[in-house]
């Protein structure tokens, strides 16, 4: 039985995330930055979602899960990360960062010393296996019960094929969606960063956007 | 009446890209470095195709078109461009190139000094007005004459929504196609990047990918 820790999971994309997963029948740990925190989130959680949802700060989510989602604001990436690398060790480490900016203008994609949040996570965490996934989909939608099936699919990126796969099961329990291999970790930046373009799709045609790849 | 002239034409993506147009009535001017190039490539479509392709060196067909695509190798970007500033003045400009090198390990997005191809463009052609588009259509499906129908959108970015909505209404003329506003021209690198991905899955599930963006 694979629990799921979500680091960040006390906001809107880890909450969402969350509950589907536990709807789905995973067990769930919410880390957040402090236990009361996430325990609060989980509580809810439980409440509406029924199913295994508990809470733990960071730490220790990252110690208890099998698998280890990282869902935090971008702002926090590096020294959350940085902070964990013991207690990730040996851990497959989902990042799902997006590192944007947003000004008058609207949405951006930040530049990223080590390419993107994934490779940074790679390099702040040379003993665990990282996989990038999950930037796509809606939190809004995730997070809204009256929504059974998500249209959209989950661009699955890593260097470590059983690893992917793994993610790609994992994104298939999401109802309605779809894990799919998306290339090797050096082309992380363009996926996290397009989540500013579903941004802007979003605000012109007022709509919670997705993107399915075609022909596979 | 607007003529649709493709710079870098007689490639694989402006064959295809011309073959559609031409199939859906648009007049269309094939460019290429040379006329004669242009010219056997117009005559050879004309032949498959019927409709109302002509050809002829980029400078020429960068005079004579209404809506100018770029769908020149990366390589030749930026010089093509400069060299036809003046042709290209007043002109609404698509990019449709994608910075791409490719290694053993695959395809990977080249780093641009201005951002994008796209903005390399802008920046190059300050008085054309630029779109970014048609990044993510396989060449293959495109030419392929067996094909009746592309499962796929069209990002279009730009800072000028009138340019926008023609380049959205262009799209829409090929078959299956659906043109989405996809963002300002600043967010135009990772769309263009993401086409290292799609080849990723391309190899990966020997498929010629596209995408959807859902909800829209």
């Amino acid at each position: 039985m694979t629990t799921v820790a979500i680091l960040g999971g006390a906001g809107p994309q880890g909450r969402g995330l969350a509950r589907r997963f536990a709807a789905a029948g995973v067990e769930v740990i919410l880390g957040s930055r402090t236990a009361e925190r996430a325990l609060a989130a989980a509580d809810e959680l439980t409440e509406e979602v029924g199913g295994e949802i508990t809470g733990a700060d960071n730490g220790t989510a990252a110690r208890v899960g099998d698998i280890v989602l990282v869902v935090v604001p971008w702002e926090g990436h590096a020294a959350l990360l940085g902070s964990l690398a013991e207690e990730l060790r040996g851990k497959l480490v989902v990042d799902c960062v997006n590192p944007l900016g947003f000004d008058k203008a609207g949405p951006y994609a930040l530049p990223v010393l080590e390419g993107s949040a994934a490779e940074q996570a790679r390099a702040l965490l040379p003993e665990s296996t990282v996989v990038a996934a999950f930037h796509h989909l809606s939190a809004v939608v995730l997070d809204d019960p009256d929504v059974d099936s998500i249209d959209a699919d989950v661009l699955v990126l890593g260097d470590d094929d059983v690893a992917v796969d793994r993610v790609i099961d994992l994104a298939g329990m999401l109802p309605g969606v779809r894990g799919v291999f998306g290339g090797r970790l050096r082309n992380a930046q363009q996926v996290e960063a397009l989540t500013a373009n579903l941004i802007a799709i979003n605000r012109r045609y007022r709509v919670h956007a997705g993107i399915r790849v075609t022909d596979v």
